[in-house]
């Protein structure tokens, strides 16, 4: 069954999409550097930036997760749910 | 009302601190590295173990905490136990 | 003084853009999951994998900076270039 | 040849073994809430303030380590120490 997104939901989403779009424009930026030789120190810099900016995300996603997904398949009895949960944080973990 | 610990949960407490009691001698070796002016090299490498011996423990308490308590919250409608669970998580991919 | 690239910085140079343009055809991707509204599970290991791309890129990276960039400008005498290193560093251990 | 310790570093000598003992105390405070069979959330909280906390000491040893050994050691032309360095670096963006 598809949920009918809210209103909410769809800002949600749109949010998101920015921020991807944004990062997306980092790694370009990081590449144009690359070729043009620019002094390591900044590239580093901007990847860590960059990879700030995607753990934004993920954490956005992540609450989603805990407080829709896996909220709701723990309630329907879909216990190996929280196996999957557990790999992920233990990647996040690392 | 208090569990009765079974066989399985005792050997797993008993591993616990097994592992908390090694990394109780490594802060030990490491404060004495400090008094004797060991070169950092070697002190920095002994925290990193510790830390990761550390986090070798949380992630087996984390797998019992999923595994048992959030599920068993969650099941019993105590949603909010997803949200502590949230700033745990935030704090682990800090 | 611009350096001429030899064949092997050129080679280097060229597979760090190879795994940027991967990562970034990987960003696509997780955008089009999110338009999709794909199950947040998969969308979050997407984010994770290339997180983990853009950690080894830089780790490529840190070594040319520590082995040509801070070595050349400890010995030039330019000492200030420890403390912006102390900077990254401490940017990557938080 | 031993360097004799000026008052200032064996200020930030007592310092980091102030904070050791508190990480000492710490550790000691996680098995006992093990033993009590403490619920796993405040168990792993703790831990991961312990892990800080060490962190917090690695960060002042990284620093006293770029500023002081590394900088001496590639003035001296020990261009080896550079590979130890980014050894270290290397595990700590793991």
């Amino acid at each position: 069954m598809e949920k009918i997104p809210t209103e909410e939901s769809l800002k949600a989403q749109k949010s998101i999409l920015d921020r991807l779009n944004r990062i997306e424009g980092q790694i370009r930026g990081i590449k144009s550097m690359i070729e043009k030789g620019t002094y390591c120190d900044d590239v580093i810099n901007q990847i860590e930036a960059s990879r700030s900016a995607l753990g934004a995300v993920e954490l956005i996603l992540m609450e989603s997760h805990l407080k829709n997904c896996i909220t709701d398949q723990l309630k329907a009895g879909n216990d190996e749910e929280i196996e999957s949960l557990f790999k992920m944080v233990k990647k996040l973990m690392r």
